[in-house]
């Protein structure tokens, strides 16, 4: 039995972590920390949790902290940096489902998060926490970057075409759908449901911080340049991405379905349907599966690669958990076994 | 390890008993029967469960179930009278989640339901399954009637005010809103996303059939006469009812929120909120819970009871597990500790 | 051609205006103000109407209204009782869509807004604009109160009801489903689609601030206390309402269908629909219409109407116009032909 | 004052016809035919159009049609060629909704729509429908073809940059989301709120029936072959369609937004928006308009264009009413001027 913290649980990562640890046999949620709402019963602001969980939001201090095995961080962008140091020097490990730790390259960091890295000095030791890719990286690591949900989805659905060379690196595109949790519990205008409900809308077109996250996990397999148009859009469902990814053939040899059903054989929680189909993004709800489908359009030169997952679970909490469990010899699927949810 | 079987398992209920089975450590799924898909896999009509459950839809045959220890039947109404007999004499126990069973009185069922009982002698055997009402005659039933969606919600929200005698029976209302799942698996106009999306309406206002088993099951805690108002709502959402009930008071003596926290203090899956509060049906999406609130409102001489269910759950598979739980001497929420899906 | 201002044109009753009267043979649209949003365009905020009305917003101050005939209030309450009197001393007329002077008594404004009424003085004066029922006096009006949204659909709902007198008063009940955009353009949680998408709540159950404006309106038509249970609900989708109301029969010799469409015979907003109908409220989305149909439950001593608008249109913006329309002996209807929008 | 026909119209476009005709100054609706619902009042099926069109659903003969000076097809493919010689031999000028008369050649017919063409000597004939390609071909025309919903996005989208010829034309990509009214309005599984809400799939990867149509339209501007990947999404909203468009740079010396504002610069209906806009569907909800921005992502040598549309009003009846207004000599904008519905 391990001892758990997170940090920031009043969103949706954290409240989608709860939901996950409370069915975790190894895991006992130690603490739960909320600058916002210290002193509220976590099963108040969530009350699907009630019985489920008995602990109050507490202030997201380091002493509070300090008895934990491991803690997540749910919080937005800019708040592990700050704490990791001390927490990783008390022995704690941590898992980090923001962005602070994802970019090795401080610079890249101060583009496009608007601020220096606070630190610097362990973006070299902090694994990437993509668990199809950084495995035994995951199991020895100390300070694990998850990744971001939309490149969790894309870096999934490129990888095979990348690894064999079959595809034009110079131009890709990844068209990304995303579900409105997605941005977040936060109180804005953009995020109404008489805003967002009903309508549909690209965002960010001009560049979207996941793209430098994409193009540094893409470039690590590859020793060409990447190329990649990246357009998110944001769409009246709460829960979902699906990616809908564009490469132009070099080959014409190659036969995709294949390449794809070898390269996630042996992968639990990533799924290569039979050809012809075309996943719902409802297949996932509430599951930690991510579903593949690859097509050759009719007298085209292009694949195209077509994505889902659940956005908070193998998109942030999920994969968390997946990684925690490689982190402490657990078995992968452990409190990852559900369903999605259907309809 | 028991054996079960699943008639009509193409339907919502029928898949969200397999979402429930597939997880339960007690059963093995042996047949999965549907006349319309024999022969096609499980997981190809729903891709949630890839990988979960490895079986093919069989025609719906006596022989193909007589091995079963016990048959859910997720069919429309009018299919398990025709079967129970046959298989009741095999040995095999026998969930129906359809409404064949749950009135005891067959000129109320021709009435309803348009045509004669195919199966009057085992009405009176049967058990009508709102398991915290009936626990220990379900647990010795051979043949269980789990109740409708709407029902479970109505009789849940009524019964504390009943057995207390605080209300007027004559005229009482119940204004339940259900989610578009309700209507089934089914391919017609009304439950298109265009037709039922965005909108709301009423339906069956002059009388539904879910009327008499409110009835039936409300009479039998009291002797007078009850007189209920209900009018049904199909809302633009895919699961949940609220159940939004009036009732006038005859007593103002009583606490009613002490009232009902002492009917449902030991129960698992009947959760009494704390003064004031007005339950989201999201808070049990996914999960067998059933979460009540009572209120007085200001300058009214009538009480407000609240009550959201799944109805795919509660309302439906989930309750019929929590039976089957019983009738195995299994712990009752074995299977059934899913945390609600939020957001 | 007179020249209208509209005060608080951010919100969406606001912008529903400016739908409106942008379609308006006779109305000039003069000035719409917004404090937070001065200098902007109207069309860059609300990009439907670019091409359609070439204004930026304004500081709200009164000289910049000085030279409108109308001025319309689509602001929160408690701003038009702060203006009022110098724009009527200006012979500027005025039609409030907020709250500030409808109810007619102002402890009990200072009861349910909680704080002092700025304006007592002109409550009087200013005529209740539920246009079916006040239509001479507005006529006459310099200061009209529009109903609030709720409060049309269940007057509507009621008032044949009481005024033939055959049902009970002291027992009135209305259950009331509202879509999100009922909650306005503010930015807070409960109204994130995140949140209010996929689920459904009850709200306010010990007592809204509609309850007192229902039963001022309706004891205006009987010299009996009026008991009234009012449950509104939100629903998952964004625009408009449907009133369940409820009431018991002191007579059953009444022809409640007749009695209907004889009280709405000469309306051109309020449709009594065929006998056994349930009206969508898709059926008069963006529409001024109000769709009525009325039912007697089998075996109960209830009668039951079912009442539907936008509460956009005629439960604000569109009621709004159709009353300037009186006040200028415009044809009622003009600018209000709009279609409800299928699907 | 011109008699039109409706064939078809119980679908979507055909009730989105009745909406658009019911207030055009200049048309009367002679007839609307329905082989399925012929005896059955307009109104009773579709209520938003109550106390607006007075009329019977009629069979589907050529006599009741030989009246009206035009017909327009709201049908399923394979109606209107197997009708249009009789009518226009009888002086009938026709507007055609579906695919009928949409490709040139009658091979390409049957290769996508899986039978003989049954008319193939009007294909030269009839003019295609994309208003702003056509127009002084649509006002001379007999026999109208209005564009796939589809079509009408991607190709406003493409023609100014082919027109310039600024990007490379052999590997355009069209990833397209559309609202679920866009499957019409059938009995069908996959359209079902259950199936379609809350989830978001892509449909017909390898290919689409819009594809040859929008191949064969951008090909007219073009010397060069065109190469397109065209992937279909489905949005779990009603209505609107939202383009998003790739091309690959050839020169980076074009200004974009200037070409397309220069291209659009007279168009009613086709508004460019400002740089750096991302158009929500919801702009142009119920309107006839098209809302198009252009994006040079940063590092990118891929332009993006954003395109959307109310796929019912500019991608279906809205387009044909417009060429209607032109084959008249109408204002091009009459009863066409509805703003967007928002929120």
């Amino acid at each position: 039995m391990i001892k758990a913290g997170i940090v920031g649980g009043t969103g949706y990562t954290g409240v989608e972590l709860l939901r996950i640890l409370c069915g975790h046999p190894h895991v006992e949620i130690r603490a739960v920390t909320s600058r916002s709402d210290a002193g509220v019963k976590v099963s108040d602001l969530y009350p699907n949790l009630r019985g489920k969980i008995d602990v109050q939001f507490k202030p997201p201090e380091v002493e509070i902290l300090a008895g934990c095995d491991v803690v997540f961080f749910a919080t937005p962008n800019g708040t592990c940096m700050r704490m990791a140091r001390e927490l990783l020097g008390l022995g704690v490990k941590i898992i980090d489902l923001a962005a602070d730790f994802r970019l090795h390259d401080p610079s890249e960091w101060e583009t496009w998060y608007g601020e220096p890295h606070a630190c610097p000095e362990l973006l070299q030791e902090s694994v990437y926490g993509l668990t199809e890719v950084n495995r035994s990286a995951i199991r020895e690591a100390r300070l694990v970057a998850c990744p971001g949900c939309y490149p969790t989805a894309v870096q999934l659905g490129f990888l095979p075409l990348i690894e064999v060379k079959a595809v034009s690196l110079s131009s890709l595109i990844a068209d990304v759908k995303s579900g409105i949790s997605g941005a977040g519990r936060k109180a804005q205008l953009t995020s109404l449901m008489a805003e967002s409900g009903e309508s549909l809308k690209a965002y960010s077109v001009s560049g979207h911080r996941h793209l430098p996250e994409i193009l540094q996990g893409l470039s690590g397999f590859s020793n060409e340049k990447i190329g990649l148009t990246f357009v998110p859009h944001l769409i009246p469902m709460i829960r979902g991405i699906h990616a809908t990814l564009y490469a132009r053939l070099t080959s014409t040899e190659v036969d995709f379905q294949a390449l794809f059903e070898k390269h996630y054989r042996n992968e639990l929680f990533v799924d290569v349907l039979p050809p012809g189909s075309h996943p719902d993004t409802r297949n996932v709800k509430g599951s930690n599966r991510c579903q593949i489908a690859v097509h050759r359009p009719r007298q085209s030169d292009t694949v195209v690669v077509l994505v889902v997952i659940d956005n908070l679970v193998k998109g942030a909490a999920g994969q968390a958990v997946q990684n925690m469990n490689l982190m402490y010899q657990f078995e992968e699927s452990t409190g990852l076994e559900q369903v999605g949810l259907y309809p």
